[in-house]
């Protein structure tokens, strides 16, 4: 039988989602509690790779187990919590047909990139938001933002070394939220490139300090040059916030 | 010279504030980040006790130094901050009197108590709130928690085996607020006997469960009997939240 499974996880201790040799991956994590509660072994597949610490406020992986045997969808999240880190949680789970596919289910993600901008660092947020103590200009921000919204080759918003060629991706959302001394900056798009989000946010950040002109960044997709780009922003921001499914 | 340090902390890796042999503690490392940057011998004195995995969101603190060196406040938090672990931050420094005790100084605290309530557990919250997968009666406990404010003896909500032999406090507020699936219950009194606040709240979440009548907590405090009142709340969910100086 094969399920989908809803789940969250805080990937500060995870070299991300997906199976790496000698590294602990939220994968590993699943596949162990799922062979576990199911007593055979069973294929984890999850929706979308995320970086070594990055965290998953939502995110969704198939379970399929071979020998057809059936557990109430109902028990299955608190069974599987019971093998699994106190970071990952399986908050629902339910039967679906043979032939799906979570990759293909997917119709677009949200990334919400999280910083705190306090003069002195967070203790509370250390390995969970970006420690930038700043006065950062929404404003101009967000008026960069809108230049990202629309169909776009983001080749220049790309990790340099990437071996996918098609970096046509169509952002539907971009916007900078102000939210006491934290700024969360939200980026949703059917899919993302390599560091997209990391890249986009480090771009917004160089637009803050004056570096970028907001006006500027048509210029930086077109040129599609990682180089014009701004700094990637470290990993301990990032989070998948919302999976949308077909 | 001597400064007041306010300082907030996640207790989670911590035996507690207080220095204790073969522990990690908050006040062992800030004796050592003193000593480094002020190169002397220090002598770092705390509001309060905190129990082991409890949280400070608000603290204070007093670092003495011996030599007379003067190292200008704004530049203390910074400082210290670069010897002390992610989780500890010191947010401003201050100069005062010789005289000055930071203990005396303190004439109230607020706690707040977190619980998640959500059905799954939270796994960016699994040190840092109590998971209490229940629906909570606000309405009732918020009518239990009531008859706490005001000045009593407080004995029956204090561990067993504590020395204090005075034991009357006056609670100044005590209310629970539901904000989504988090429940957080606020305590604040001039001060707190050993484990006072997590046994109020496991007296409100026995109130919430049916065990025991809010207008039955009169009668719990007038008993001084340990074992009338409720049980003791995990250390995860506490939070120092503000401390009252005068």
């Amino acid at each position: 039988m094969k399920y989908l499974l809803r789940l969250s996880y805080l990937g500060t201790a995870y070299a991300g989602f997906q199976v790496q040799k000698n590294a602990n991956t939220v994968q590993a994590r699943l596949s162990y509690a799922a062979k576990t509660v199911f007593n055979t072994d069973c294929t984890v597949t999850g929706c979308s790779r995320t970086d070594s610490g990055v965290h998953a406020l939502e995110y969704y992986a198939t379970l399929a187990e071979k020998d057809g045997s059936v557990i109430a969808e109902e028990k299955i999240p608190r069974a599987l919590c019971a093998y699994l880190p106190d970071d990952i949680s399986v908050s629902e789970a339910k039967l679906v047909d043979g032939g799906f596919s979570v990759r293909r289910a997917v119709s677009g993600k949200e990334y919400m990139y999280l910083l705190w901008t306090g003069k002195s660092r967070n203790p509370f947020y250390s390995d969970r938001a970006y420690y930038y103590p700043h006065t950062a200009d929404t404003d101009k921000m967000n008026e960069a933002a809108a230049h990202f919204i629309g169909k776009h080759d983001f080749a220049a918003f790309m990790a340099s070394g990437s071996e996918i060629t098609d970096t046509v991706r169509t952002v539907s959302d971009c916007r900078v939220v102000s939210d006491g001394d934290f700024l969360k900056i939200f980026v949703s798009a059917d899919g993302f490139l390599y560091n997209m989000v990391r890249i986009i946010v480090g771009t917004l950040l160089g637009v803050s300090e004056g570096k970028i002109q907001p006006s500027g960044i048509g210029d930086i997709i077109l040129s599609r040059k990682r180089e014009n780009a701004g700094r990637t922003a470290p990993p301990e921001g990032l989070y998948l916030n919302r999976v949308f499914l077909k």
